[in-house]
């Protein structure tokens, strides 16, 4: 005969049989955070430790949606030889609060799946091994996989969503400028050349007519635009062919440009440059909180109190002529001695012909450890000015369109340009620009 | 002696000539709104259309931030020859509500000051006249000042904001896949090379130490990513050096491209797809309904009427198998007859083994008028079969960080490809996909 306590328990296996049948496929940050207490719910993810006790194993599982991992709880003969860090599983079972206070909540596992194995002794990352950047630079293929450049990715794309925002709020028109162009913005010479991979049938007939290059500013594309919307942007990769593989330089990054049109002067741009800093930082703290927590405190100790002082205090403007003499009345040698008149002389900026010194319309924002994280100047806009000198470099047929801009329905304008790169770098204390891009590419290094 | 008439009178007078010091500078699509009624504003922008009458002159300034432009009314003495279609202007005055029904406000107009000219017989867009898509494409660094193509640029700048928003809504992580790369993701020979402009000093030596070419697809950077995230997206500029001046091809054109890890089955990827297109589609027509109707107007009459079924109806799903017998019971005469096999052979792609027919676990997304506007597949995740097909065709040192991805912690997945501009073709009604993009990349043709 039955008695009541059995019919109820066998009432629950019911139930819980039933449940077990439809678990809720979570994400680890769903599960972690505490409302689904009490589910059936599934996991996928990969191992990031196993700790077999007597009675109890003890996993921890991410998916990449957070820092954090789960922990799951499972009898000791749920353990296979196959669990190791890095593998990946599929785990079902019921999510509780979790008895110790490390973690909120865990899953206690009905069934644990292995998806896809991973040798431990061929694995390059091994188990609660904090490996130096240089050596987990060398596996472009694998380095998501670490706990930093998982949280480094999650960081650049909120990044990314707090500059597009910022914009929308603004009022601004993303433009997707061309990554090809016949243009040589900055007459520089560090340009990447295109062509077609197989040689054409006529050797001197080139794909585009025309010499073709990878941008190295969208800056002329968008003052095309703005002789039709008072505000526009853009925020993509940019190209310099340049020889260096220091901790600063990349051969492709990324850029945030902006053209405001009917400018008035300079500060109309360093407002912009200071309100996206502030505002794109404030969204980042705010929205990926535990993973610049560990930039913080395992990559730039102390770094935090320098960005809330920086968040909290208007940017301090000065003159070049400023900059130059506290630069001389500072006490430190410098390599390259600053003098009045050195790195002035740019194309396109504008005189500011107020000033007796007769100094460019241009500024750039300098930020500690980085150096220029934004660079900007009014454009020229005098047609007469601009003609003389494209005819002076034998460019005016070149760039007649650049002066059609001035010639119908011309405006005062100006924009800047901001290193994505560098600004991450800024916000989390990363010494070297190849750590804050998924797939860094320079000189002698083009992995995947 | 002053009457108390008089002496209020003064009052309004200096009333207003304080406000006139200060007038509150607006957006026209601001002004429009309404919620300005009464104040002293300042609007900048350019002349969309001069019309004097006896007493009073009407002048419509657009400024890019909307559609719609804002009516000027001043008084005829303050016309000026430099007042022509296509000039800049800055102009103060009274927001008012109009009299007339056509528009809900009007600025009464103190001063208008031309800030840039526009000589209307230089300019190549003529006041009121409807110029042919052909002959504005001939003028890339203008045409976003017709209304049509600043309509577009508007519409192009929301359906960004609306993917990324889908995406962050559903989890995924924003990769920066690179522009670069020394992959040949799809094995075809349509690549664009990447090499610095300036010969090196040995010509042997390259920048990148091996062949680097312009991305063709961010799958195989995603495919890395779905290693440690379950959710993964890049949106950004993709190239092919495809020798063709067709409406449907450019050399550089946006793909958005999605990976999925711990992926079941073919459904997952379409209901992305699917999802996608409806969310994206819904923001869009609701975010830019002035400019959107403006091309359901003009450009494609009756095309709302296709989008909005689409909406509402579940997207109809077809094997291979099916679509072959329903083109071959057409009564149309096809250029290409279909025959079962024709355009299967994808590598890459895993084959679906449960059916006989052994087609491969792909999906494409057919639109009327445009063809394929998505293309996915679930990826081979097994490391023997991979391994094979690599060493068959020589690949496998090149691919062994590939094949790692296989070997640590493999994961069933999948993704898909969306051609950013078929799409707005697409909810557009756009038959040239030259006037879907700001600087169309195409053989023979790199303008600006």
């Amino acid at each position: 005969m039955l008695s009541l306590a059995s019919f109820t328990s066998r009432r629950i296996l019911c139930i819980r049989h039933y449940c077990k049948k439809t678990p809720t496929k979570l994400r680890v940050s769903e599960a972690i955070s505490g409302s689904n207490l009490g589910a059936n719910i599934k996991i996928q993810g990969w191992v990031r430790s196993v700790r077999p006790q007597k009675k109890n194993l003890f996993l921890h599982v991410n998916d990449g949606s957070s820092l954090q991992s789960l922990q799951i709880i499972a009898s000791s003969d749920q353990n296979d030889p196959l669990l190791t860090f890095g593998c990946a599983v599929e785990v079902t079972g019921l999510l509780k609060q979790s008895p110790n206070q490390k973690q909120p909540v865990e899953l206690e596992a009905d069934k644990i799946r292995v998806v896809g194995e991973c040798n431990p002794l061929d694995f390059p990352f091994k188990i609660k091994e904090r490996h130096a950047v240089e050596y987990i630079r060398q596996f472009p293929h694998l380095r998501c996989r670490t706990n930093a450049f998982s949280s480094l990715l999650r960081i650049r794309s909120e990044a990314t969503a707090a500059i597009h925002s910022y914009f929308k709020k603004n009022g601004f028109v993303q433009i997707h400028t061309p990554i090809i162009t016949s243009n040589d913005c900055e007459g520089a010479g560090e340009l990447f050349a295109v062509q077609p991979q197989r040689p054409e049938n006529d050797v001197d007939e080139k794909f585009f007519s025309v010499p073709a290059f990878l941008t190295v500013s969208g800056q002329l594309h968008l003052e095309v635009m703005s002789g039709a919307f008072s505000k526009v942007y853009t925020f993509g990769p940019t190209f310099r062919a340049e020889n260096s593989q220091s901790r600063r330089h990349l051969a492709e990054f990324y850029m945030v440009e902006a053209e405001l049109s009917f400018t008035q002067s300079i500060e109309d741009l360093t407002e912009v440059m200071e309100d996206i800093f502030k505002s794109s930082t404030e969204y980042v703290l705010a929205q990926c909180a535990e993973d610049v927590a560990l930039f913080h405190k395992h990559v730039s100790p102390g770094h935090r109190d320098s960005i809330d002082y920086w968040l909290r205090t208007k940017f301090p403007v000065m003159t070049y002529s400023e900059a130059v003499d506290i630069l001389n009345r500072s006490s430190q040698n410098f390599v390259f001695p600053t003098e009045w008149g050195c790195d002035l002389q740019k194309e396109h900026e504008k005189d500011n012909q107020d000033h007796p010194e007769h100094t460019a319309a241009a500024v750039d924002l300098l930020v500690p450890g980085v150096g220029e994280l934004c660079g900007g100047s009014l454009r020229e806009e005098r047609l007469d000015l601009l003609r003389t000198r494209l005819e002076e470099v034998g460019l005016e047929d070149a760039y007649s369109w650049y002066l059609d801009l001035r010639r119908f329905g011309s405006i005062p304008h100006g924009g800047f340009g901001l290193g994505f790169e560098r600004y991450l770098q800024c916000i989390l204390g990363v010494d070297n620009i190849k750590d804050v891009i998924p797939f860094p590419r320079f000189s002698h290094s083009c992995l995947l």
